[in-house]
């Protein structure tokens, strides 16, 4: 199985000698507040849309300060398009990466969190971090060089709320691993009403893909 | 890499038609109570111990009833065994499952954790949650019945107390996958001493081997 298929996280180790490879990554730097960006309005008009500050400030005059050690993910609803990677990298000719166009963040809303808000990873749900069509790789860049992680192609969004998750971000504990498959999930709080009194559950929310055959492992990358 | 490597889940299609693949099992039954079973002991002058239900009964009379959805593990402290195969299989010849010798669980405490207790999972530190020497898998065969998934090759259990712990059990969401590798981990309540006051605070404690290279994952099953 591929290091980066599907649902998975980046090790920093992925782009940077001497930062660190996927087993080296604690779990305290792997569970942490869910801040989920929704952003499926503005990627209904525009596929190529990049997360910017303002949506961000947005997002907290709603919900508050995104606390510190957040696991920021941004949800366009590209989620729903996979496994067929024609709709999940925006085109008939997904074998040519030059022609890919989805959602991502832009590098000024990467900065704003990482020194801003000290978030400890960073998510979407479409194949990349990264925008196409750069000539380089700059949230990538960013986030490794803070020895942070990346979360690539996280499913099922429409199950968490925009705040009060906390996001569990499992990795296989690959030695010198530059990334691997996830098993995503979220605890979410559920209101029960019980004999007329709210009580609050935690219910378990998967943001996974599922890995087919060999087929989806070999061609997504 | 293989299904049934190192740390891993064990689902319960790996034996029978019709019963859930790794992919369908729910995440709730991948969360529960952990249950410790300490049987380092008994192992020192056995190493084909199984674990009996007075050992289970044993853990009762110190710390409760095991609660229903459990998840039991024994510790035999075999993990710190890892990861030369010799000493993992508990043979130089270990090429021959003929030759294997390590402790596991008895059929006879595993019925009675399912039928009294009601587990939702089964777990070992040692590589099969049946000993070898018998000429079937009839622990793998009741949890399966059961729908009950097994946990194989747990790590890390002296970071873990007998009771008072949450483990999860994130494995791979392998579509028709008969088992997965697992970061297993666990969130143990922690006393914090703060300005003369208790606070309780969760620590996140890995349950895991590290997957090496390819020689590891080709060799141990």
């Amino acid at each position: 199985m591929a290091e980066h298929t599907l649902t998975h996280v980046d090790a920093p180790a992925h782009m940077f000698r001497g930062r660190p490879y996927i087993h080296e990554i604690p779990l305290e730097r792997m569970v942490g507040h869910g801040v989920i960006i929704d952003v499926t309005e503005k990627v209904a008009v525009n596929v190529g849309y990049g997360v910017m500050v303002e949506d961000l400030l947005n997002w907290e005059a709603h919900f508050g300060k995104i606390p510190e050690g957040a696991v920021v993910i941004m949800k366009s609803g590209w989620y729903k398009k996979y496994p067929d990677p024609a709709l999940v990298f925006g085109s008939e000719h997904w074998n040519n990466t030059e022609t890919h166009k989805f959602p991502s963040w832009t590098i000024d809303a990467v900065e704003w969190l990482l020194s801003k808000r000290h978030v400890i990873a960073l998510g979407v749900d479409t194949p990349s971090v990264d925008l196409r069509g750069l000539r380089a790789l700059p949230v990538h860049d960013r986030l490794f060089r803070d020895s942070i992680i990346a979360l690539e192609g996280v499913a099922n969004l429409g199950a968490i709320p925009p705040c009060g998750s906390m996001i569990f971000i499992p990795p296989l504990k690959l030695y010198k691993g530059s990334g691997s498959p996830a098993r995503i999930f979220a605890t979410v709080p559920k209101v029960m009403h019980n004999d007329g009194h709210n009580e609050v559950e935690i219910a378990l929310k998967d943001a996974n893909h599922r890995f087919r055959s060999a087929r989806m492992n070999g061609k997504i990358p």
